[in-house]
């Protein structure tokens, strides 16, 4: 089952001609969410066979405009595409404003529901808690309210292997029992180990989507253990006061969180529009945390 | 001097992958005007080498998405550019509380000031009156107000041929008088006649910007004798029903007011998104007016 996360800008405040501010989509499982949602968006979805419709939650992480300018020409074009499923979007309390007074102005009444969780950024909310996958805040420091987002699956229950089943004639009634990690008892009295029985769950995988946000040592905490960690670089380590004056975090910053937090991976993103070429933003962060890679837009990470 | 028009975008409402929705540059004698201001405009100036900050008119016809949606990425870009230079902008009174809500929830104090006209909608308005041009509303008839923008060069006086001048000893005081098309007198009583020593001033060009409309028979009074007409023409011929639901217009409709008009040529633009290939609505325009051309995105059309 997918879990990967696809770029569709990952410039800082000034797009360049080659960098589109910042959006991606998560499929979790076959669920698309999208999280950012600077200008240009919509034709990045175009451009990069991304399913608009397919999309029914949409996360903000904060109102600096190029993570949410692209968000009402989105809502527009799902409209007037024939759009009727209800949108889950999470984001700053002050968007929903700012929505309406766009739709009210061009006199649209959208044919789909728009369902606004206004964010708080006080403390750590969960979003959407699924059977399989919950995403919830990470709280973030920035110039203005800011958060993260974590993407976690779920650890699943054991399998019952059904050779086994039918070798020992395991009940259909002890089976959740078996997958909780109890040994099975036959008639004979004989008992099979659990591990001879069962196969091991998929492993739980997890993203943590890290915005802008000033370097926070604590973070390394929330993001304990990721797989896959995005975190902003968006200057490198000789500009770590223009870093800091901006509530931005450098490369090294970056890769500090990721090598603490003990992350399989770290991709870095949201570049100033200095940086031409990204290669040396992620060969300084690899002097720190080796398994590091530059988001690039149209490319596929898997998580 | 130059008088042309650069397209950035020509989508109606839903952009494709390879049509951005409207937006244009007038250079008109090297001022540049922005007339309209689509999702994405900024990028597409960075893509056709348009100088951002060069740009101090800005024009918005209506307060549909597709019309204005990349404006405030424009302004807070100019702004992170440094801009200093004031902004004109000419818009529904609407924008500026769109443009506000959205600098106030973000925290950002532009670096430059934003001199906004509110358009009225209900007769023409000269916005722009320079000692060498012109530029004025056209009154349009859409789903909410809009207008459109005629953009005319001003009648030049005659000029004094300077070998005449020197020929004839022609004193300054007088060369105004030469200017209106007076004769000039020698001290030997000799009459010159105007025509010989003054050359015709250049052609007055004008340029209308005809954006979201139905067919308005009378517009053609309006935009009487123009160079370049830009009509939209957001439908072919057997779609004229749905442009009339919608209030657009069809290629037919924008060829007959071309023609009505006596325009030297007709630019159409706006397609619906179902046209991916826009050469058979130039084609059935042209039955009408055969001067006719498609707008193409990078593309700059002299007037």
């Amino acid at each position: 089952m997918r879990f990967e996360v696809t770029i569709l800008g990952c410039s800082s405040a000034t797009p360049t001609s080659n960098r589109f501010p910042t959006a991606q989509v998560i499929n979790l499982l076959e669920r698309f969410f999208l999280v950012d949602c600077g200008e240009g968006t919509q034709m990045q979805m175009r451009k990069y066979k991304i399913k608009m419709q397919s999309i029914n939650h949409v996360f903000i992480s904060h109102l600096h405009g190029d993570h949410y300018f692209g968000l009402v020409g989105l809502l527009s074009t799902m409209h007037l595409l024939g759009r009727k499923a209800p949108l889950y979007l999470y984001a700053h309390k002050d968007l929903k404003k700012i929505i309406d007074i766009q739709l009210n102005s061009s006199d649209t009444y959208l044919n789909y529901e728009i369902i606004f969780h206004p964010l708080r950024y006080d403390e750590k909310e969960v979003l959407v808690d699924d059977k399989l996958y919950s995403i919830e805040t990470i709280i973030l420091k920035h110039r203005i309210q800011c958060c993260g987002f974590l993407f976690k699956e779920k650890a699943r229950e054991k399998g019952v292997r059904r050779d086994k089943i039918k070798e020992y004639n395991i009940p259909y009634t002890v089976i959740p029992s078996i997958k909780k990690g109890e040994d099975f008892i036959t008639e004979k009295g004989e008992t099979i180990p659990n591990h001879e029985i069962t196969v091991k769950p998929p492993y739980p995988r997890s993203y943590a989507y890290c915005s802008d946000t000033a370097y926070i040592k604590e973070l390394s905490e929330v993001v304990k253990g990721v797989d896959l960690l995005y975190h902003e670089a968006t200057f490198m380590d000789n500009m770590k006061l223009r870093a800091k004056e901006t509530f931005h975090s450098t490369t090294l910053e970056a890769a500090s969180i990721a090598k603490d937090a003990g992350a399989k991976k770290l991709l870095i993103g949201h570049y100033s529009a200095r940086y031409h070429d990204t290669s040396p933003l992620v060969d300084e962060a690899r002097t720190i945390f080796p398994d590091t890679e530059a988001s690039k837009e149209g490319v596929t990470y898997i998580v």
